[in-house]
């Protein structure tokens, strides 16, 4: 089965302990479908502007993601600028949206029919708008941020009573039901329609969520983290890949697709921007499966 | 194989969300030796005042504790005073160390030939003076705190460098070593002497390092936290427990250690004091063990 993904495009500065880029690839589409590529066929959907290097559609290209989604609009691309002084926290120094101000997500015709659909962080009425132009979606997810959460909570709720699956940060979903207790905080989302809760915990991992079913996924101890950036994206993005290509929705593919998630993830925040996930295969990934194992089987 | 705990014994007044208590029975042996008597004979050390209710010697000895090394001193129990607001933080609002201030345990002649020693979170100078007087300790292994790793740091270092596993806070690990990443820091301790560091990272579990094993152990997740008080040395407690019995320090073993540390840790908070640890039986445990399996097994 194969998957689509909107969200954002973006051309990235960002500095850390170990380095810096400067418009440097990135945004939450960009991050998932380079991490759901490991694992089905990914669509992106998003917009760029003039400025947009033509060797980053080309990366994209090489890596077997369909750009027919890709829009090009007159301006420059969305560009975000930011410092982790403290690898666990980013500190936004500048946001330009530009193009990004105005999208307006268009679903391809042959995307329309796809079973699988992974919403970026995006404004609420749009993500809403994009469910609406799929036909036959089968399993459909989100993510959200807290700014969403505090400003569009209506149009955020309509969101999650469509979607099957809600990827959301600790603070967040403690911010969206008020509550401190993270798996009753879940309990409380599922009643607002998602069926499959997935708090993401930084570094601590994530917790997988539905009904009676918890399922933890530890970090997996990288040597050294590089740049943190997309790490949840790269999660989410090697999550939905794997669910993609499963095709089933049972206890032991959420738990695999949570590892494969963690795993796409350890990889991307080994080098700034997508320099490390373009660089995977899938051995690399299982190797890494195989120590995760180690890590929590008892 | 027998167990020798060390630590303080109190009097706990506690208050959080859920109910309070005044003067009930607290202390760091005492909930490390009421989590670890449900895997190993084990034998408690530490220092009463007159005011000790004798039906608390009474609890200890109905749990099968030997309390030989109960020290009865002129004056009152070590009395500590804390509120929960936020359940992963306790606020001090008064201690009293009373007959605590001059604790110099003694450790009885037939305590001394035991294999397995747990140092509670008690002064280095003193953890180092238990470990002069056991006489074929086969792993021993100890707590820690922050003050002590701020003022008594020689002292902190001598005691790391002759236990066999260390008990540490994520926070305090990162500042005795002045490194953030867990992982590294572990490394660091080792190299300071101790074979196995257990890093607890409160409501997101424990990580198990030594050399390249890497284990981690989430939380099992109560319905309801009554009282965080003793989680740590409740964990501590079933850990070395189950280690005792076990007599291995294999990685296997380590695991398993790990998980009971974990289970027997999550009854203790659902009551106060030691309400709920009085109450459980290894069929609960093992119950609970079903479910931790559920809960990371892929």
């Amino acid at each position: 089965m194969s998957l689509v993904i909107v969200g954002s495009v973006a051309l990235d500065s960002v500095k850390t302990p170990f380095g810096s880029v400067k418009n440097a690839l990135g945004g939450s589409a960009v991050y998932a479908s380079m991490a759901s590529k490991n694992f089905c066929q990914t669509h992106i959907v998003g917009v760029v502007g003039n400025d947009f290097p033509k060797e980053h559609i080309n990366l994209l290209e090489s890596n077997k993601i369909s750009t027919t989604g890709l829009e090009f609009a007159n301006g420059n691309t969305f560009k975000w600028k930011g410092v982790y002084n403290d690898l666990n926290k980013a500190e936004t120094l500048d946001t330009q949206l530009n193009v990004f101000a105005d999208f307006n997500p268009k679903i391809p015709e042959n995307y329309q029919k796809c079973k699988y659909l992974f919403l970026g962080n995006i404004h609420p009425k749009l993500q809403l708008e994009v469910l609406q132009q799929m036909k036959s979606c089968q399993i459909s997810a989100c993510d959200t941020m807290n700014y969403w959460i505090s400003s569009k909570r209506d149009k955020l709720l309509k969101v999650i009573e469509k979607v099957d699956i809600l990827f959301i940060n600790e603070n967040e979903i403690k911010m969206l039901t008020d509550e401190q207790n993270i798996f009753i905080a879940a309990q409380k989302t599922q009643e607002m329609g998602a069926k499959l809760i997935i708090v993401k915990r930084g570094e601590y991992g994530a917790v997988a969520i539905m009904n009676d079913f918890i399922f933890f996924t530890p970090i997996f101890p990288v040597k050294k983290v590089i740049d943190p950036t997309g790490a949840g994206d790269s999660f989410a993005g090697g999550f939905m890949g794997y669910l993609s290509q499963q095709n089933k929705f049972d206890e032991t593919t959420i738990k695999n697709a949570m590892i494969y998630g963690t795993i796409t993830a350890s990889f991307n925040v080994e080098d700034f921007s997508l320099n490390k996930l373009q660089k995977i295969d899938f051995e690399m990934i299982e190797k890494r499966k195989e120590a995760v194992k180690k890590s929590v089987v008892f």
